[in-house]
């Protein structure tokens, strides 16, 4: 079965990969003892970009999964709800 | 047309006067001079308790609005996807 | 001994009452069945605005209290940094 | 200049090593056709590992660079608290 965010998927990738190079970047400035402030910059920079693939991973999930399951209805749809929560709330509480 | 928080309401309610006294429980702590960490803690707890008032209301709203719109599909389902994403968000940034 | 937000005091209070009021407003929608996601824009915006009360707490706590106790150094100031870190990670996890 | 974070160099290299391998993970997830759910999952784990070395960073910075400033006292220390508190702020914000 294809996931809601196979269309996107090219995307999701190159945004993972500018996140995993800002990591790197990010153990540079700390080898390289760079000034507290800027590292904390940048880890805040990382942090919301990887919240941002989170958000568009949703939106997929909604969009495509959950909207499946809830044309399908009963237990496959509540069950696929409930995931969608808690996979929200982590992310909210994260 | 009722919402999906309607079998739930008199619990919001109770939450949201919860917060609404944790709210006003700071001002007292502000006016009597309390320790900053300690003001800082409760405004730590409100925030929470209203983030979890939150996933609450998007648990319901996903349980019915969503779920009966994309039961329907077509333009009413993808708007209110694009809603509930947003919403979602604006949670995930806040 | 006076707090580092004294000097702001007032201006913590008109921020802590707007946040009481959005709450109880937020209270009426829900009584008023007022649609989910105007219900989560207003959470996001107490939460947001409480957060914001945070922050100005931490920076006169830091500007202050925190600074007074450095310049005494020892443990005093030791604990001062404990404490203004540990809810710093309390904001930042809620 | 040494910075404060400079003996726990090693431990903040060690867990940005680690969270550099859950990126590339989650790419392989992404690359897998793995379900959407469980990307979100190690997402919320990664931002929220990121989030611990920012905080840890955030506590040498107040241990070392806030206080030896605070101890000088005068407008390197107002910029000092200034910097952090803003650090803080978009912490809170990400």
């Amino acid at each position: 079965m294809s996931h809601g965010y196979v269309e996107n998927k090219d995307e999701l990738l190159k945004r993972l990969r500018r996140a995993e190079g800002q990591v790197r970047g990010i153990q540079r400035m700390v080898e390289n003892d760079t000034y507290c402030i800027d590292i904390l910059t940048q880890v805040s920079a990382v942090t919301k970009a990887l919240e941002g693939v989170a958000l568009a991973l949703l939106d997929d999930h909604l969009t495509h999964c959950v909207a499946e399951a809830t044309a399908q209805g009963g237990a496959v749809a509540d069950e696929k709800i409930r995931e969608a929560s808690q996979a929200i709330a982590r992310l909210v509480r994260s």
